[in-house]
């Protein structure tokens, strides 16, 4: 038997095909979507919007599961009829408005060009100021519904770009009969669902980006919403009151998308979850394990048994039960850039050359031990996702001398990238969430071994790496399996599931004592410089200075 | 009539005729050191190490005067009779060991190749620790002793040198009759002088780097220096007790060396001085003006009223009686970096491309505002002389975005070298200095215009550039001429040297209102992190970051 995993990324869709007996994929495909600058639509006059169009995701769909399919047909024990469940992980939060019908408005003619009318893509961080709006109300008077999300609501949170598409584009906030995660619109329009009322909404996105939580009743109550904005009078019966863990069945693929997609009519589909989440099903993920996604960003996942008695963890982006593994408390941390520094850092600043520069900068700073090269940075070139949940803070280097070298500063940014690795699982562990193994995955792993080294020896942990590619896509497979459930040939469970798909590349990172000893020193280092500049209360003017740099940049007095 | 300056720099001595009447340079010439790396003498174990051999100073001084002269004939008005006085400047700190006949031991066979035997050039750092040692036991018993060069003794003056020969190498130390600074030395040889006691040692170099004070009785008492290092014992009786102005007659040009140079016998020679400040003068320093000599690193000086009550400038590398004109408090501060960074910049983190990558990125800079990169640095690449004084700090740069380009960094460390200097400035002015306006010259201030109008936006002052090339060796030709005395054609004294000689190029920079708005805001922001980081006493941790960098860095526990 086997179960399809679709993983919407930020630029494509990618389809997977689990053989459920083997644990393995049997086969892959991946579609980019077609609109915008490799998905992503821009808009010259807002560097913070992005947005996308929710037909790509139609589209790219039908191609990469056709693709897939295709090529599992070269196994002659394979036949569409053994598809037995469907999983489907997606960016988040990434809402878009829909009408009654659960059509998406950026559908209809009137709205066809309109980026307010498209879906909301998770890194769009125009809604900056409605994000500090919601988080300064909530801290009055709800601070509750902060307390297991960090503390702090982000720009790229539901309600925040709600709330700016409320205050920017009246037409189509109001046309809207609702607003839903792309998370939530696959599995409905999947399993034929004709409104906003029958989509099955997921706990990890309305957990960890909207302020639900199932003890206090689901949603934000109406009063704390209407105080944000009139205009959202009524919202909470255009939205949900329940939300569901991936495993539940979503519902069951419908004849049109059957047919369109060469799968078998009436097999269930799986709630809904964001990538991260299913990804770190896919890789494993386990009380006691930090599933590190690292690419051009990171996120950090980890489980915690639901009986523990567990503080809420200030800083990191939520604590929420079922939000990752049905029956256990779902943790999400990350870092806005990490990747994504480097290629910044190599891309501008090396001089030019002949050959892969990742690869020569990454073999030079490989020679180099340990504070050899007296720099430190900090992370921050993206702003500070956890634990300081502050996009105004920005990249710092020190320690340079005239006989600097890039090769040094490179290693240096790896290296603080790692601190900030280092800050959020000390921050788990500080309020009881037991981290014994890193488990990675994502872009970089395979490609950097350096990085993982200095991670290993900075964390003081042990890295293993997740040996399939496409652990997103083979979690969201792993779902459908689960919501086919054991009799069908599909999973009872998460631990069932882990066992049978669970691998990892020979290649294990452990610490180095003596490196660990001196990146214990230089980490002190770093916390302090960390914290004078990211936290409030330590120097007043040293925390303004990143922020007030950014307003003297944008024109603001 | 003509006074000949000579101005020997770091890597070359330069000539120059000046033509007393026209106030103009009739004829200059240079001449490299054939020794070392361009002059210089480095230990590959020691990386802080920098020698000179005082045998390039006699060879390339015959080439420098020769090659000036033959260029000067070809103006027929000239014949080397017309010559009447010489002013010499050098570098300095840069003592070295001589024998009780004045030949430096350098000379010796047994001590040829022994850099311990050679002149100790201004930036040999190797002596770091006697500096902390020597300031230490000053503040304890001599607070006096630092109160007027700034509160702390540097690794490139006078005795921290002295105390590291005689801890590194007894053999040259004990084989020592007295030490002697390059500025002292050329004087005293030109003009025959057979013992160290019958040279005439300059207050500027005394007062600055040597801890003498005529009011306190001359150099440090004995019990000081043998309190340092007993080998220190009878060490005043090897130096000297009384120092002198340049301008001041050191002597008269011997038989020999006149012969040698092609220059009248009998002519005066002038009490030397380090470049900075007879090239101060050849730019026209005077009260309220304050001379910035702008290169690899820059040198700030000023001259108050005697009378004037002045509080010693703490942070700053001098304020002492008569060091740069007679009559006049000389004050001295400086960046120990400031073109050296951007060199550095350019060198290692640009793109190669064609062309000259100094205009091209200046040229790109130029085109951004005041505060649009975000970016902010510290000029630290060589450490803070001034006010901080502590070579243990190093440089930084915040403010990264992902979009930050080599451009907009390129132009922050320009804009974190103009805010180096305003600390200066505001230093000297909060302890009662006026510094009117900023005359700039140097290898920089022609070849930068970005950087000019930077200065003079961030400093809040119009800034004039020197005319002449050559202001050190032009200042020294002046000092040449008032040792010769107006009965002879010379100068009565500075202020008539000033008229005569001072001529400025045609642009001045003018502060833009705007800019300096902006600047002020940034600068408010520069000086919260320049505190933080260089002060001891706002917060502990930060001010130990890029200290404990370099203890880890030189792997010290």
């Amino acid at each position: 038997m086997y179960s399809i995993g679709l993983d919407f990324g930020t630029n494509s869709v990618r389809s997977v095909l689990l053989d459920l007996e083997k644990g393995i994929e049997t086969a892959e495909a991946v579609c980019g979507y077609p609109s915008g600058l490799d998905g992503i639509i821009l808009d010259d006059k807002n560097p913070h919007l992005a947005r996308q169009n929710p037909y790509d995701y139609h589209i790219s769909l039908e191609r990469a599961v056709h693709a897939a399919l295709k090529k599992a047909t070269k196994d002659k024990k394979f036949t569409p009829e053994k598809v037995i469940g469907i999983g489907i992980d997606t960016t988040g939060s990434t809402p878009m408005p829909v009408d009654k019908k659960l059509i998406p408005l950026s559908f209809y003619p009137q709205f066809r060009n309109n980026k307010n009318a498209m879906a909301y893509l998770w890194k769009d961080h125009a809604s900056a100021d409605e994000a500090e709006e919601i988080t300064e109300l909530a801290r009055k008077i709800r601070p509750e519904y902060l307390a297991n999300i960090g503390g702090t609501y982000s720009s790229e949170w539901f309600f925040s770009k709600l709330l700016h598409m409320a205050r920017t584009d009246k037409k189509v906030f109001n046309a809207s009969a609702s607003f839903i995660e792309h998370c939530d619109y696959m599995p409905a329009i999947l399993s034929g669902k004709k409104s906003p009322a029958e989509a099955v909404r997921s706990v990890c996105a309305a957990g960890h980006k909207a302020m639900y939580s199932a003890e206090r009743g689901g949603l934000p109550d109406e009063k704390f919403l209407c105080t944000l904005d009139s205009s959202f009078k009524g919202i909470r019966n255009k939205l949900y009151d329940k939300a569901y863990p991936a495993g539940h069945t979503a519902g069951f693929l419908c004849g049109e998308w059957a047919k369109k997609l060469g799968l078998p009519e009436g097999i269930p589909v799986s709630v809904g979850a964001f990538d991260a989440h299913m990804g770190a099903v896919g890789a494993g993920i386990q009380p006691g394990v930090l599933v590190k996604i690292i690419g051009t960003s990171t996120c950090d996942m980890t489980v915690s048994p639901k009986g523990k008695k567990l503080r809420n963890v200030p800083g990191i982006c939520g604590s929420v039960p079922d939000s990752i593994i049905p029956g256990f408390i779902g943790m999400e941390a990350g870092q806005s850039a990490v990747g994504d520094i480097f290629y910044w850092f190599i891309r501008k600043f090396l001089p030019a050359g002949a050959g892969n520069l990742h690869q020569k900068y990454a073999l030079l700073a490989s020679k180099m031990k340990p504070g050899q090269s007296g720099l430190l940075a900090l992370d921050w070139q993206n702003g500070n996702r956890n634990v300081l949940v502050d996009p105004k803070l920005t990249g710092l280097i020190l320690g340079f001398t005239l006989n600097t070298k890039p090769e040094e500063v490179y290693r240096a940014l790896i290296e603080a990238t790692g601190f900030g690795a280092r800050v959020i699982i000390e921050r788990m562990e500080e309020y009881g969430v037991e981290i014994r193994e890193i488990v990675a995955t994502g872009g970089i792993p395979d490609k950097n071994p350096l990085l993982m080294q200095i991670y290993s020896d900075i964390t003081g942990r042990a890295i293993k790496i997740a040996a399939s590619g496409q652990t997103c896509a083979v979690g969201a497979a792993v779902f459908g399996a689960m919501a086919a459930g054991k009799e069908k040939g599909g999973f009872k469970d998460a631990a069932e599931a882990r066992k049978k798909i669970c691998r990892f590349k020979k290649v294990v990172y452990k610490p180095d004592k003596k490196s660990k000893k001196t990146y214990d020193r230089i980490y002190r280092l770093y916390k302090d410089v960390h914290d004078v500049f990211g936290v409030s209360n330590i120097n007043k003017n040293l925390y303004d200075v990143m922020k007030e740099l950014l307003r003297i940049k944008s024109g603001k007095s």
